[in-house]
């Protein structure tokens, strides 16, 4: 065996055992040399090959350190497969939630009955007589202007002040995030999320060839600010991407204090915020929260909002207020899908400017708030003692969580056999971690048939009762 | 200097030199420590150097190559900046068309005047009568089931059978290129393209960091059939990206037989052919041309279509026929974009079932070819002596190619002063073989302002006479 090969296998060994833990810097080259009594040229090609097989990164004048704990365990072929399988599992959920059959607890979209159909339709009827064929042209990115510029106002009613310019209208916030991300980051970047996260974020990440770092998130606070820093500190990361407002799954809303705090630590650390808001007017109580965005001096908050959640299914029409990075958006999204479709955003322009849209959406808040009170009334008639539902204020979601031992990818396969859906722990994390935890989407009418539904997965779970 | 940065050096200026010309197989590792008298880890290293820089490539079983023309002349840092400026042009040039003043002869899109402007948006009116909050599930990928069944039913009168669910609806045809290339590649594979290309095609390739391989097409017989036969003998390729009818910016369509031999010998090398036919409806003659679909066994062509040159600008809505590959763009297109607009998809399945669409597609035509053949009348009387127009049968392009030594990116420059655009030959290639070209789009009202346009140009044409 090659001496390169040999000091490889050892240091592949060491960190397996733990002696150099994630994070930690290890001998620098010359150290290594004098330790192993070995070449410069074999610790370097060693060095290398751990580098490209995912084991140790190396940090510009600073020197080599262990890859992180996710891509410790495994070299990058096996956390590749592992991550198609997620993805599977995600297709498989979407699939089965298209079946008009099945009751959709699991969908991440709210009941579309609750959206104001009839205006919507009066806006495209609109729209279909006063189309010009130039319109083609004047709502490519970054999109149509009225759009941006009632966006503009929106944010500014918020205390936000940005330019219409900064905005790029997009094929729903699915682009504008997957458009944000690929903007500030290369192909094997470093890039933070939260656990539990959107599975989206997973699936942007593998599509790009990034590499994640998952940093906690509770229902208490939100993101572990204390361990963002240390990540921070010592990864080279390129982006983070969060949701500061109703978290999808846990429903938490990062405080104001922990939001300035979250936009001043990334400022230092110079570091692109992607904040996926598209539960942002959802919100409870009094006031609506600022986003992260608010407290942004650098352009450095890509602030994602879509239609999709809160006033139409469908349209696929979302935007994102990029700030410095709005110009470089526009030209992949030229790219890649051109533009967002012109009838939809005038469609969407046109209804703005009605001013239906906030008496639409104080109906919705209430009608989803009594909606989730439902379920969760049903929930806790339901669970096993030991289970606990996270319900914060705002949104539709529910978050479950079983006795660990319980098995929430199984309980999705059993419940869609009865022609229930829910959205399993697994979705929302590349780990094992919340395989006991489902969310639950409390949107839809409550009837003698979701009742049933509740009580079918009551009965499930005690079922996978192990003692 | 390291051992293995002096034998790096050496390597690379014997390429440089053409001493190995591209394709060349490199001496071995065992050749290079018995030449060289280094150690097997200095050429190891130095191979990896040069690799990792792009000046060789590594075939598993086989050994070290030189890598293509293209990448040789630069190290990938500078061909990645040089990308960048044909990006930021090409962006210009699209912002340029945008301005209603600007008369739009560099436009890849035809006037969408010639549309059927008022039976579209009698779809469009149906289709907002008729929405029920249920289309947004319904028309998730794959798509609305009607649009994608009508398709099925284009193709089978073309001879080509294939099942609904091998049609994914998409954002445009952009989406659909752009999600085909994704299927089929991972970052680093070389993809085949032709030259001159559309500028799409490159922007794709620098995008999703893979590596173009170029091989000539010319407006008698299109691509090089030999040229690319050794490509594919040379080069591990993982997809070939051609428009096979009305190519852009040539104007040429491949033979029957062409087309035919084209599938076999890309299906001989198991390369998909992504099959760009966004002008497939703009046919001359008595007959359609088959696509390179129609000869299609193995399911490994994905043929791209589109509305957006024949019927509707600005609903972005296009397709693929992606034969063995349909699942993975489905699942592509979820984590992306999630899907195609609902409205949209409906209103082109309503306006297809009205029978409308093949009376509309052939009056199209007949105004095309006329305009097209006004225009070449005007550029004949107006263009510099050895000149040349490309103008082949369908379609609405002219590709003009004046005398070497004139310099288009000047003359887009100095037209567009004059509120005129065209596309210069830059757009259509990574290097600088086209910068005396141009293309025309013909498609618009031939009017006495398109005249004086024409005129113009060979003013500024012929101010640049350098003799």
């Amino acid at each position: 065996m090659a001496k390169y090969q040999q000091l490889t296998d050892e240091i592949q060994q060491q960190i397996e055992a733990g002696i150099w833990p994630p994070g930690t810097k290890l001998p620098s080259l010359r150290q290594q040399v004098q330790q192993q009594g070995v070449s410069l040229m074999t610790v370097m090609h060693a060095y290398e090959v751990l580098e490209s097989q995912g084991w140790i990164v190396s940090r510009p004048q600073s020197g080599y350190y262990v890859a992180p704990r996710a891509l410790q365990t495994a070299p990058a072929q096996v956390a590749l497969s592992e991550q198609v399988d997620i993805n599977n599992f995600v297709f498989d959920v979407l699939q089965a939630i298209r079946d008009p059959g099945i009751l959709p607890f699991g969908s991440a979209f709210p009941d579309p009955e609750l959206f104001p159909q009839r205006q919507l339709m009066r806006s495209l009827t609109n729209v279909s007589h006063q189309l010009t064929p130039l319109d083609a042209l004047s709502n490519l990115p970054p999109g149509n202007a009225a759009l941006r510029q009632m966006l503009a106002q929106r944010y500014a009613r918020q205390g936000i002040t940005l330019s219409p310019d900064e905005i790029v209208i997009t094929n729903g916030a699915l682009e504008a995030l997957n458009l944000s991300l690929q903007a500030v980051t290369e192909p094997g970047d470093y890039v933070v999320i939260e656990q539990p996260t959107f599975y989206g974020a997973l699936q942007a990440i593998e599509r790009l060839k990034l590499k994640a770092l998952a940093v906690p998130s509770d229902a208490q606070q939100g993101i572990d600010m204390q361990q963002l820093e240390e990540t921070l500190q010592r990864w080279p990361v390129k982006a983070c991407w969060l949701m500061t407002t109703l978290q999808n799954p846990l429903g938490v809303t990062l405080s104001p204090a922990r939001k300035a705090q979250l936009v001043a630590l990334l400022a230092r650390y110079q570091v692109p915020l992607i904040e996926d808001d598209v539960y942002a007017e959802l919100w409870a109580g009094d006031e609506p929260p600022h986003p992260a965005k608010y407290w942004d001096r650098q352009g450095n908050v890509l602030h994602c909002g879509s239609f999709s959640k809160c006033l139409v299914a469908g349209f696929r029409v979302g935007w994102v207020a990029a700030g410095q990075h709005a110009q470089r958006i526009q030209r992949l999204q030229l790219m890649s899908t051109l533009s967002t479709s012109a009838p939809m955003q005038l469609a969407l322009a046109d209804f703005l400017a009605t001013r239906r849209y906030d008496t639409h959406l104080k109906k919705l808040r209430q009608t989803l708030a009594q909606r989730k009170a439902w379920v969760h009334q049903a929930l806790r008639g339901s669970l096993p003692r030991g289970a606990s539902v996270e319900d914060l204020p705002g949104g539709y979601f529910l978050w479950v969580r079983l006795p660990q031992g319980y098995d929430t990818t199984l309980l999705y396969q059993q419940a869609l056999q009865q022609g229930i859906s829910i959205a399993p722990g697994r979705l929302f994390s590349a780990g094992e971690e919340f395989t006991h935890c489902f969310r639950i989407n409390a949107a839809w009418a409550w009837d003698t048939r979701a009742a049933a539904a509740i009580e079918t997965l009551g009965r499930l779970i005690a079922d996978q009762r192990t003692d």
